[in-house]
C-alpha cells in the first residue's frame, strides 16, 4: 500500500490529533477517518481532507430554512428520496467533499474527465517524482473482451501473466533510473554526476510510463459525485478506477448515509427501460411470452433486456 | 432591514448556540458571524451559513500537502500572492462558501448570471411569497448618465423623488394585494372568498414586479467569489448589487485575510495598461509631455488613462 | 404573435436571403428555417440564429475521424444509440445550436438556471423595453393542483377567470405606463415632461412586473439542450416554459434527426424503476399479484410504478 | 510532421472538395484552410474541423440584434474592444471553434485542465496506438531554470543532449514494442504469437509513456479559446503547448481578426500593475527617481516592474 514517509505520515497524526470547536454542522463518520489514508491498488489512496455540510445541507437547502432545515429523520428521508427520484439536483450541490487521491497516471486521465470538480495536481515541472508505479495483481491481467471493446476477459495463463508483469516491472525500473539519469539527480535530490548538467524536470518526465503515480487534491459537490460514481463504479469502467469509485462509495456512505441510500436505491440499483423496452414489459404483463423477434429491440438490445429482469 | 419572523430569529439563535468538535480547519472571523444576517438596503441580508476551509486551504493545495500544508504566516502570505499575481487560480477554487441571501429578483437576475456557483432559490411554485418589496432611499434615485449609458447620474429633485417613491410603492403594494387576490388567500395562507377557487402559485406570482424580494442558498469556491466581486464590488455595477458585493468583500476580509490583502493589492486596486497605454507609459517616463493626440488610443481610453494615472 | 417591428422584419429577410458557399456539414432542415421566428405564447418566439454540426458531428467525433466519419446512416444510427444508451455524453457535446428567445421573465429566470449554456440577454438597462407582456389564455388559468405542490389543477371558471385576466392586463398596463412616466419618455424616447429630468434605466424598470416579456441570444450544446428538454418538455415542467420546450424538441428533429429519434427512444419515453420497483416488477412477471403492501415502496411510488406499467 | 495515412489524407481532401449552401455567415480566413492539418512538434497538428459564427456573432449577441447586427466595420472594431477592455465576456462566448488536435500526452494533460471546452479522445482502450512519440529537437534539452522553478533555462551540451535524445528514442520504442508483444498483435492488428493470448487494450498502454501521441476533437467558445492562450501562449508556459498554442493563435486570427487585434491590445500586450506598483509609477511621473527599497514591492515583483517598463 501507499508507503508514507515518516515526514508524510506524522504530518497526518498531527493533524489528526487537533479539535476545534465549530457552529457548522459535521459527519461523525467522516471526523473519524479524517485525513487518514485509505489504501487503493499497490501504491494509492484515498484519504478525506475536508468536507462541507451531510444529508442535513441538502434539505436545509432543498426549504430554503433560516435553522437546520430538518425535522425528523424519516421526513428528511422522504425529501431527500424525492429529490433524487424527480433529479431535483441542485440541492446535493450544497454539499461538498475534498479528497487526497494517488492514483496512476492512466487513472487520472479518466478521472478528470469529470470536469465538474476543482483539482491541484502535483506538479513534475516543480518536485521531482517518486519511483512508484501500479503493477497489476496477477488475478487482473486478463485478455481483451470479446464481448466488449473497450473491456477485459478472461484472466491470462500464470506463464503469460508473469511475462507481462515482468515487462511491466522492469520497463517502469528502467524509464525512472533514466529519468534520475536525464535529470542527474539521485532520487533525494542529490547532483549524480558533476561533469553533466542534467536536463529541466518538466522534460526529464515525458518518458516516464502512464503507470506512474501521481496525486492530487480533488474536491467536488455531492451532486457531481454522485454522477461520478454512477459512471465509474459501474461493472463497464476500467478495473483500476472502479477500485478508487468502491473505496469514495464507502466515504459517502459515512458521510451522508440517508442521501447514500436514496442514490442506491434510484440510481446504482435501479434500472431503465426504453420505449420499446417498455412495450415488451407491458406486453409480458400481460401474459404474452416474447421472443427478440417479437420486438423492435436488436440483439443487444434484448440481452441487456433480459438481463435487467433476470429472466431467461 | 430584513425583519425575521420570530421563528425564524429563534431558529438562528437555536443553531448559534450548538458547537460541535471537528478536525477540520475553522475560520474565527468567520465562526463568529455564523448564521447572523448582515443588512443590506430595505429588507435583503446575507448571513454566512456554512465554510470549508481557509487561506490554509489553499495553501495546502498549492502545495499538495500531507498536512496542514503552511510553513509561517510570511511564507504562506508569499505564496498565496504569487499564485494570484500569476493567476494560479485553482488554489483559490479549494475552500468554499455558503450564503443565505434575500435579495430584490432583479438583482437575483444579474447576480445568477455567475455560473460557477451552486445555487437553490425559495420557490414561490410551492409556497406563499412575502409581502417585502425594494424601494430606493431618496438619494438612490438618480438620473440616466450621460457619460455611461448603463449607470446613474445626479440624484433628482425632491419633489420628482416623492412622486417616483410613490409609484413605487403604490404599484408594489397594488400588486401583492392582487396577487393574494388571485391565490383567494391571506398572509396567512387562509382562504379569502369560499366563492372563488384562486389560481396555482405559479400563475399568481407573474403580476408580481421586479423588485420583490426572494431568497436563495448561494455556495461558491473562493476563486469563483472573487470574480464575482471584482464585477459587482466595481463602480459600473448597479448600486443594489453592488451594496451586497460591498458585504460579502467584509466577510471575505474575515474568512481568509490572506488572500483577501493579495486580491486587492493584485485585482481590486490594480490597473491594466493596453499596448498603447504602454507606450504612452514608457514615452511618459522618458520625460515627454504626451496629449491624446500624440498616441493611438481614443478619446475615452484617454481619459480612462489619465484617470488611472492621476494626472491631469 | 411576436409582432416584429418592420425593420425587424426586414432585417430577417435580408439576413435569409443571402446564400455563402462553406466546405462544413450542413443541416437542410436547419437552414429551410433559420431567422425565422416560431411564435410560443401571446407575443414570444424561437428563432435559430445559427448552428454547427449535425448527427455527423457526433458520429465524427465518437470516432475521433479524420472525415465525416460516417459510414453508413444504419450504422450512424446505431453507433448514435448505442453512446446515448450507455451515458457517452461527450460527443453530443460537439454539436452546438444557437436561438434568439423572446420569453417572458419568470420563464427566463427558470430557464436560465440550465448553467451550461452561454446568453446575452438584452440589456434594460442599456435600452428601453416594449410594451408586451404575457396575458395567459382563459384554459391556461387553473387552480393548485392538489397532488402536485408545484403545478396546476384544473381549469377555473369563466367568471373568475375573467376577473383574474383582467387584473393582470391591467396591472401590466399601468406598470409600463408607470415605467414611461418615471423615464419621463414615450415609447418613441422622447421626453415627456420638460420639468423633469426622469430617472435611469437601471431604476425605473424595477417596478415591471415578471410577466414582460425579455429577450436573449442562448447558445447550447447538444447534450446540455436534451437534458433542458428532457426536464422542461416534462408534464411537471410550467406550461409556460414547457410550450418553449416542445417548439425547441420540433427544432431539434429537423436538426439532428437520428439523435433526436434515439432521444425519444431511449431518455423521452423511457422508464427508469427504482431497486424496489425492479424487485416488484420480477415477482409480477413471475405471476404474482401485488398490491403496495407487499412492497416497501411508499403510496407515491407505487402510484407512479402502475401508472408506468399502464396496468390498474 | 504528422504522417498521414493514404486513407487519412484523402478522407481530408475529399472532406475539402466539397461546397455547401448556408445561410450562416461564414469565416474566409476559416475556409480556406479547413480540415488541413497544419503541423506542430514531430508528429503533431491542429486542423480547424468546424467552426460557428465569426467577429459578427459578438456584435450581434452584444446587440441581440434580429439581423447581422453590424453596421460599420469601425463601429463593430470600437464595440469589440470596448466589450473586452471592460471585461464582458458573454458575447465572445457566442462564436465556437472545433479543432482536432494530435499530442503528446504529456501535453494533453496540461491542456485538458482547461475544463470549459468539449473534448472527445482517441480511446485506447478501444484500439490500437500507433508508434508515434515526442522527441524534442537537440535545441530544446535544456537545463532546469535558475529562475523559474518550473520552466527551463539554457541548452545543455551537444553531448548530453545526444545521450538524453538516445534514451528518449530508445526507452519510447521498446515501449511501444512491448506494447505489441503484451497484446500479442503487429501494427496491423495481427496475431503475432499463436500460443499466447494477449492482454486487453486498456492494460496493455499503461506501459507506454508520456511522450506518446494521442488526439482529440476539441471545442471551445471564444472567449474560453482566449483564456486559453493568454495563459498558454505566455513565456511561461512549457514550450510544448505554447507551440499550440502560437499555431492556434494564428488560426483565431484568420477566423475573428477584430477579437484577435482587441486581444492582443487589451490581453496580451496588456500589462497589469498592482496597488504598490500604481504608487510607484505615479510617484515616477511625478519626477522621483525610484529604487525598489524605496517602495513596498519584493525583489522579485520590483524585477518584474522594471522589465515591463523596460527601464533600466
Amino acid at each position: 500500500m501507499a508507503e508514507l514517509s515518516l515526514e508524510q505520515a506524522s504530518a497526518i497524526k498531527e493533524a489528526r490529533e487537533i479539535r476545534h470547536a465549530t457552529r457548522r454542522s459535521t459527519s461523525e463518520g467522516l471526523e473519524a477517518i479524517l485525513f487518514e489514508p485509505i489504501p487503493v491498488l499497490d501504491h494509492g489512496f484515498v484519504r478525506v481532507v475536508d468536507y462541507m455540510g451531510n444529508d442535513d445541507a441538502v434539505v436545509q437547502a432543498a426549504r430554503v430554512s433560516y435553522g437546520r432545515g430538518t425535522k425528523r429523520v424519516s421526513e428528511d428521508s422522504g425529501l431527500i428520496q424525492y429529490l433524487l427520484r424527480n433529479w431535483h439536483t441542485t440541492p446535493f450541490e450544497m454539499a461538498e467533499i475534498k479528497l487526497h487521491v494517488k492514483l496512476p497516471i492512466f487513472v487520472a486521465r479518466q478521472w478528470i474527465r469529470h470536469r465538474m470538480a476543482n483539482v491541484n495536481e502535483y506538479s513534475a515541472r516543480y518536485s521531482l517524482l517518486d519511483r512508484e508505479f501500479y503493477v497489476p495483481a496477477p488475478d487482473q491481467l486478463a485478455v481483451q473482451s470479446m464481448q466488449n471493446r473497450q473491456g477485459r476477459g478472461a484472466t491470462v495463463g500464470p506463464e503469460e501473466a508473469e511475462h507481462v508483469l515482468r515487462i511491466l516491472s522492469d520497463d517502469a525500473g528502467r524509464s525512472y533510473d533514466h529519468y534520475l539519469e536525464m535529470l542527474n539527480q539521485d532520487e533525494q535530490g542529490n547532483i549524480l554526476d558533476q561533469g553533466r548538467q542534467g536536463i529541466a524536470r518538466e522534460l526529464a518526465r515525458i518518458s516516464l510510463s502512464l503507470n506512474f503515480y501521481t496525486q492530487w487534491y480533488w474536491k467536488v459537490d455531492l451532486h457531481n459525485l454522485m454522477n461520478f460514481l454512477r459512471l465509474r463504479a459501474d461493472p463497464h469502467a476500467q478495473y483500476e478506477i472502479r477500485v478508487y469509485a468502491d473505496v469514495i462509495l464507502g466515504i459517502m456512505e459515512k458521510w451522508v448515509p440517508l442521501t447514500f441510500g436514496a442514490f442506491r436505491e434510484y440510481r446504482l440499483e435501479a434500472a431503465t427501460f426504453s420505449r420499446e423496452g417498455m412495450i415488451a414489459l407491458r406486453r409480458m404483463l400481460a401474459g404474452e411470452k416474447l421472443q427478440q423477434a417479437d420486438t423492435k429491440m436488436s440483439k443487444r438490445e434484448w440481452d441487456e433486456f433480459i438481463t435487467q429482469l433476470q429472466i431467461s
